[in-house]
């Protein structure tokens, strides 16, 4: 087993007791930070940022340099899958992430391939590796990938949307169609997880960002199946630990009940998802991560302080919870509501499992 | 009691038997419609539209003549409310709905009045008098209005927003002040819905758009407690019959449980949620509304038919469903998609009602 200093996170993953509770951020690495707006704007862009290994990596250990967070997690986009795919990932100036060719005929979908992620994502891997040398078993790195079926989305629309409408109509028009992508998207991200798995990825997190956009029968159809066929396909065990896996869905309330089916060790809460409900129902089977409200962190640090408090005493003391947002941190989040933030989450909760 | 040929809507919303399950459809007055694009382009704008008697009631009747709707819904918008409370909407070329003043200081926040309906908000109230009687009681007419939680968050960021965080950060700085903001927003729409309900409105909706961006324990805070305060102060009858209130909160499922609460006879479910497990829940307290996904619109007649008895039957023949989508009709939805809906439905739940 190889070395690591703090193993909260993977001990909370597996339901198992800890000190206190640990705590990451989603989009923990980004526009917030002085030092990372500094070393985007030397690189010139995201995409150059995130294709870099050693920028990646520079930029991944950024904000555990200011706090005391319990994990790093990759810099990297949900999007590199699709551009390994040949659709062509570019950022429109002051627009969000688009694709030069995205899948709009059956010939372009039935000729998808599934890209080798040390050719083509190699640029990923190389920065966990290095990531991984660097963080020196201080905490565990976490790897991720987007969800098969938010893939799709932005596969078949081209861009983001508010509606995903020619994703959605491809659902209902030709569901033969949607499933086929589904399926080599999932296959695709398999391979990508063990990729990042074996080059230092402690944790495996899918980010099931438009899942909820699905209507009520069709998510275990169209997004939960395709989780479960990746969680299925990934190594279970890495330099003699267990690899946990996370699957976040966000509005996903109307199928938590569900997701422990997809094989996951944890489900991550968006801030709208009762903490209470979830750890007596879905609790007993796999851990929980979340779920605080981003936009609280506007609010400044004593309000954060009243926020995190509430949200420990929501979960409770029991093993199984790692604190997290309920959503990415906001570009312009005020650094010291960060601090504040991870700070009261361990003391807090390390008083908590004292008197609880 | 005045006379209204097809009262199926309002049997429906009571729990009462009917023949089969009536349908009318959220927008259905609007985009997707040429006659619609054509008056929208002699007015010159959509304000103009709104706050024209003749044109408003025009729109609203649109709809009818094409497609065999059980309800008419005034044509209107959320943010007349707002602006008669002194806010200056306004929509810029392209972009969404804007305030010229939002409420971003304590001593706007304080001083906002209750405006008098019949005096600023007299055009929606002269569109409903024009419309029943053009109506001459064919199917009812539904009156509307923004949540209070949904208008106090566009009345707070001047605008839409995807996260709102100018409205969420003075939810965690000064919650009084939100409440200050909610409770007079409260006020105002009891007034206007009651107007709305002297002048013709047969059906009272409160459209609660926002609220599922709250944190769990927000919502029955500062977005269900202010409809339970507007519910409380409505006429329950008019013209010798019983108003029903419908609630709809756009990702509500977290907090389906709580809505009949509020004392609505209604809640609208959007297309994440499950029709079963609402129908078995609070379906046994209120009638439900919906909620067909809107995006299956644009695969066509045959996948339309196929959704709609999909829907029909996840609700099943039990007095108390009205079909709906789960959100507001798309602007270049296909005109055959809605025709085939709504012949669908009439024709599918009359036979499962002889079947089921």
């Amino acid at each position: 087993m190889s070395k690591l200093e703090n193993d909260t996170l993977l001990r909370a993953l597996c339901r198992e007791t800890t000190e206190y509770t640990p705590v990451w951020l989603m989009r923990q690495a980004g526009r917030y930070l002085p030092e990372y707006k500094a070393i985007r704007a030397k690189a010139g862009s995201f995409l150059t940022l995130a294709k870099t290994p050693e920028l990646a990596c520079e930029v991944t250990l950024q904000p555990l340099r200011r706090f005391a967070l319990d994990a790093a997690i990759i810099f990297s986009d949900i999007l590199t899958v699709p551009d390994a795919m040949g659709l062509g990932l570019y950022f429109a100036e002051g627009e969000g992430p688009r694709f030069e060719r995205p899948l709009r005929d059956e010939k372009a979908i039935l000729s998808l391939p599934v890209p080798d992620p040390e050719i083509e994502l190699r640029y990923v891997l190389d920065a966990l590796r290095t990531t991984h040398a660097a963080l020196g078993g201080r905490v565990p790195l976490i790897g991720f990938a987007g969800s098969p079926y938010t893939l799709a989305c932005y596969m078949v629309e081209g861009s983001g949307s508010n509606d995903f409408r020619a994703a959605k109509t491809l659902r209902y028009t030709r569901p033969d169609l949607m499933h086929h992508i589904l399926d080599v998207t999932a296959r695709a991200t398999t391979a990508y997880l063990n990729a990042q798995i074996a080059a230092g990825a402690e944790v495996a997190m899918l980010f099931d960002t438009w899942g909820g956009n699905l209507a009520f029968d069709d998510y275990p159809e169209f997004s939960l199946r395709y989780a479960e066929q990746v969680f299925a396909g990934l190594d279970r065990q890495a330099r003699g630990r267990t690899v946990p896996r996370i699957l976040f869905t966000r509005h996903g309330a109307p199928w938590l009940d569900r997701m422990p089916g997809s094989g996951c060790d944890a489900v991550g809460l968006d801030w709208s998802s009762d903490p209470r409900t979830a750890r007596t129902g879905i609790g007993a089977r796999v851990a929980l991560q979340g779920n605080l409200d981003p936009t609280c962190l506007f609010a400044g640090p004593e309000s954060v302080r009243v926020s995190v408090r509430h949200t420990l005493d929501a979960f409770g003391p029991a093993p199984g919870h790692v604190f997290n947002l309920g959503h990415g941190i906001a570009p312009s989040t005020p650094i010291d509501s960060v601090e504040t933030l991870v700070e009261e989450v361990h003391t807090y909760s390390r008083a908590l499992r004292q008197t609880g």
